[in-house]
């Protein structure tokens, strides 16, 4: 018997009883064929299974100093539950690559375990962890897989766009890119090394953005209802809205003309920040939003710019980041 | 532009150049939705979809002195094929999570992609690499997905193998093993640091043995036909016979008895090497076996010992880890 009260690391247990460690926060499969077999068997019940992966690894994508284990088991599945919602699907099944290094603790593990848990709990309920693979590595790295069903929807592609739709959002804009900052302006050293977050020190409302950063919470039950309403495109905003609506207008061959009345006192973030994983999505003109969706702007034809704001190219500093560009999924 | 034959590394290149450098490679999509949306869409004909998720790390499972890009690329598609095949399922689609160091040279994108290429193509016709993720990090990284369609069969288990039934394998044992002693034996330095491979100085069957554990080729197509045959129970020897019959004998509550004589030559390397992912199944004792399976033993009754070599516990070294125990899936 191994004393998890003690907190050994993975490298003194057996991958048994780590899995085992795993497994016991994770409830019940909701699978055909749950964890434990060479692969998991997921229901996909209309003929289709929509998948998708995003990792995220220490150093470039989070840093132990500021994200707790609950924090990336969180996060990680927030913004693969996303790119589910993003297509019009609601998410079925996670399948966790976790790599680790050997001095990792359980604690750690099983923290990641019950953020993996809540983020399913919370924004997409039926869904589960249903499978992974664990192994060693000298750079912590979670690759989240998530699994979706349509349930007879058609996909909603990027490239659906039609200029006169209505442009629209549901979830948060520039809140995520806002409690990066908090962590960067705060919780650094003199060497700009991280240090660990003491929330004491923050208002509420930099809690809330630094909340939003760490534990995005995406809109992902309207997913399905943004495609049942018609959406024509959609797609997560995982890079910052410019940079997104770029994306968009290019794989629709559009230009996506945005109001910036309609996006809060904290235009640039909203415009720039991204990791809020809010839907960005564009529906015909003649129907009434679903609920959960506001307007931003309209569809436009194509023009050099991909995107207007207020009628111009945006003249604020994009934040786009060349390994980024705004052609990255497109070409 | 950016000149591809002056090989660049990703550092230098924008991620869209990245991106199209790989799907150059990896011909038509045959998904619904292929690369470059939120997420694919697959087919999933029968309203099942089987999923898995296996990761090679640099360091713990692989040297870059000994493989290419093309050999890892190889590999971490065959290795997921296979646990695909031992549901009994015929593998659809790959979503690659390549996480990796900014002084990774774009050869080496390029090279991974054809060797994912080449494996669905020997192993898996239809099956594509449909979506992924790309991300910077230290270590390279390289989390394969996989995808499978039962097409209407039910799943092959660890756990269905009954007192009576016939052990068999498809696909090679101990030929990985003897490859890895290879590189380890003829290819490091005074250090027992890893140095290039150089092929002229070693024998065809040590070639040949090297390959197996460089690109491995597991006998994909066969997992379909073991179930469609009968198949009680089914799994991919990833972790040598003795560990993963092992574990099958305990999800099934019997005990594998293994003839060593069915083993060849080296009846040492084939009861404990792993990395070939052979197929491992049992079958009713009434039927003939489907092609490409030949009878390694028989499952009886539960004992103490989950398998036995002869009549008895296995006396040799079993090379087990202690991160890779036999009871590291089943509990």
């Amino acid at each position: 018997m191994v004393d998890e009260h003690a907190d050994p690391t993975v490298g003194e247990l057996r991958e048994g009883v780590i899995l085992r460690s795993i497994l016991d926060r994770l409830g019940e499969s909701n699978a055909l064929v749950g964890p434990g077999d060479d692969a998991a068997v997921i229901a996909a019940a209309d003929g289709r299974v929509v998948a998708t992966v995003d990792t995220l690894v220490h150093g470039p994508d989070f840093r132990l100093a500021w994200s707790s284990a609950y924090d990336l088991g969180y996060k990680s599945a927030a913004v693969n539950l996303a790119d589910v919602a993003a297509m019009g699907a609601t998410p079925t099944a996670l399948l966790v690559a976790l790599a680790m290094p050997e001095s990792t603790h359980l604690s750690f593990v099983t923290g990641l375990a019950d953020g993996l848990r809540a983020a399913c709990r919370e924004l997409a309920p039926g869904c589960r962890v249903e499978g992974g693979d664990l192994t060693v590595s000298d750079t912590l790295t979670i690759a989240v897989t998530a699994l979706g069903a349509l349930a007879g929807r058609a996909p909603v592609l990027r490239s659906g766009a039609r200029a006169g739709d209505v442009v629209a959002v549901a979830g948060e804009l520039g809140r995520a890119a806002r409690g990066l900052r908090v962590l960067f302006e705060r919780f650094t050293d003199a060497a700009d090394a991280p240090v660990p977050v003491d929330e004491s020190v923050l208002s509420p409302a930099e809690r809330d953005d630094l909340a939003a950063q760490l534990r995005p919470a995406p809109p992902v039950a309207l997913g399905p209802l943004a495609a049942d309403a018609g959406a024509t495109a959609m797609m997560d905003v995982s890079d910052g809205l410019l940079l997104d609506a770029s994306r968009l207008a290019a794989a629709s061959g559009v230009s996506v003309a945005i109001d910036s009345t309609a996006l809060g006192d904290d235009t640039h973030s909203a415009l720039t920040g991204g990791e809020d994983h809010a839907l960005l999505a564009t529906f015909p003109p003649d129907r009434p939003l679903p609920a959960g969706f506001r307007r931003i702007g309209r569809v436009v034809a194509r023009s050099a710019d991909p995107v207007l704001v207020d009628g111009a190219p945006y003249a604020g500093r994009t934040g786009w980041d060349p390994y980024r560009d705004w052609d990255a999924r497109t070409g």
